[in-house]
């Protein structure tokens, strides 16, 4: 796979983007102007302010319509980061976690880094997301946690307000930290918050890398109430705090972000449209969830019996459109599916929509 | 402290920075072009290809006169961020480990966050440095690391060849790790790796903070040989990489560091002999380490009986003037001392000279 990534990145500005759920549709000008004012006065000099620049945290705390009395902000060097703090800060060697199968299995790394157990609950089945049943009878008395990426990577499901109910009372009837990771919130119909129905130990993971198309700036925040956070900043990764550059972009996307957030979700709609109906033309292939909720869904192929790195690898080399077999997503049902992404603008879309039915068509062979 | 660098944050461009090591020496104008070529392209927004960006790695090994044979190198949010990952996953329970009091005490905690002791060695009397005596003393069977900050923050002093080499015996002879701090080594008049006497378990966390002036940047490198480095990087801290900007900065810094470093360097040697007249000239302050051989000293002020915080308060909130008491350098030292930076325009060395000694003058009364 590294070398896939290795040619991706030496052919970058030929290559359609599609394999990390990232967002290449431009946002705003302020964006730029951020930047170049803080480039400009040689700020990076100097660290940056260690609770973060002034107004971010504020301007985080407005757009999820939380309070300041209750909860702290964190800014971390993405959302991965702030998982990987609180997994080390809250898990040891007797817990156990809660989460989905497929998944991001970086954080289920992170969580039996801490010598915990990860019970992986298969999803890849209708409705293609955690069931409160489902949930309910994995809990044991030594369950710490549950991880809700809502909406969920990478099959695009969401969960109703009912949904995110359930699963609240099942973490506060048990006494579980309940992790809502909202990396793809801004894709999503609707979405509701966990701390609405469990506040007292929710713990919000924060990611402007999908909405705000700001992955390789490397910029998140971990969001608790406030006692949880006293727990949590002890295992700190960065007490030197987080590019001032991503900073200054993060605050701009935020003061503009009803400018742009529409135009991203329906350019992005626009786009899975297309590839449904490109999929919906193979034969032996299906979208388990559509409309997804996410930047991205996944393509199931296990009817074609072509493997999905194979898929990967052609259209990659061939066609210069970079998608992701599933292996990286689920050692059980990796081999079913290739995940894609289409937070792009319109025209790769459609080179997409060109190429994946050649490429399974010559595979098919 | 904390409300100590609000105000300063609130008041940046009009403060003179001299309270954490930053430089704030123009150094290339080549480091704005990469960044606004970075920008202009928006590749930000897509992560950045995870061993980091082309030719960084080479550029470090290069800059270390290292050879990517033996070593491995992890791009990191800082160099802090490196200190974190390997005493994370080098250390438990039953380890301890000898560094020296006063210290970067960040690394410290780090230590005690993986259950481990850390022996702190008083260094603060001659020679301001630790010594092959007092380590070898300090080895016990538990001993699991050494950690050799050089040259030494706060303090300034460097190592001689023959006292890295002979450090280096003592942690071949007790099979310890060995991390070799490097932050200021291109202050510092001469400059020894470890890896030349013990490569085999010296592990190097490299930063572009201090000689660069990137300290808002975030941005450094955990350097290993091979095998360790299999064994740190289960513990990676984000395996998304760092900031993309800050990537294409550094290799700008590195690839012309031959235009800069000469000037930086003799900037800072400039201001500390202003440092060193002013002090001099102040009943009971003395310079017990002269010169440095980092963009920083300690200011030993404890025959004046006045307190390093209220220095500090005074030198800002008076004088617009930034220097750290020595408290969080040191429980057992640090109300004998300020700490002060001078890698900083000679203008604003001369204000700290001009300011100073009325501070001390007014606090004695």
């Amino acid at each position: 796979m590294s070398s896939n990534f290795d040619y991706a990145h030496k052919h970058r500005d030929e290559i359609v983007w599609m394999s990390q759920n990232t967002n290449t549709i431009p946002i705003s000008p302020e964006i730029e102007k951020a930047i170049m004012e803080s480039v400009k006065s040689r700020e990076y000099n100097l660290y940056p302010f260690a609770p973060g620049i002034f107004g971010l945290k504020e301007a985080i705390f407005k757009d999820l319509g939380l309070s300041e009395d209750e909860f702290d902000c964190l800014i971390t060097p993405g959302g991965i980061e702030a998982l990987y703090i609180l997994n080390r800060a809250l898990l040891s060697k007797e817990d156990n976690v809660i989460a989905s199968d497929p998944s991001f299995m970086p954080i289920h790394h992170q969580v039996r880094l801490s010598g915990a157990e990860i019970k992986e609950l298969p999803v890849y089945h209708e409705p293609w997301k955690l069931t409160e049943e489902q949930v309910k009878e994995a809990v044991d008395s030594q369950t710490k946690m549950f991880l809700l990426i809502d909406p969920l990577n990478p099959l695009g499901t969401h969960y109703s307000r009912d949904e995110v109910k359930a699963f609240s009372e099942v973490c506060e009837d048990h006494d579980l930290f309940l992790i809502d990771d909202i990396t793809y919130r801004d894709f999503s119909e609707s979405h509701t918050l966990t701390n609405e129905f469990f506040s007292e130990k929710t713990i919000i993971t924060y990611s402007f890398s999908k909405n705000c198309g700001f992955a390789g700036m490397r910029i998140g925040a971990l969001i608790a109430p406030k006692d949880i956070m006293k727990e949590l900043l002890p295992y700190n990764t960065n007490v030197l705090s987080v590019n001032i550059i991503a900073q200054r972009a993060a605050l701009a996307a935020l003061h503009t972000k009803n400018q742009w957030v529409d135009n991203v979700v329906s350019i992005s709609r626009k786009n899975q449209e297309h590839i449904k109906n490109c999929v919906e033309a193979i034969e032996g292939a299906f979208l388990p969830v559509f409309p997804s909720h996410t930047n991205m869904f996944v393509i199931d192929i296990s009817e074609t019996e072509i493997n999905p790195d194979t898929v990967e690898e052609r259209m990659l080399y061939d066609h210069h459109v970079f998608v992701r077999g599933g292996n990286y997503l689920s050692k059980r049902f990796g081999n079913r599916f290739v995940r894609t992404s289409f937070s792009i603008p319109e025209k790769q879309c459609l080179k997409f929509c060109e190429v994946f039915p050649k490429v399974i068509h010559e595979q098919r062979k």
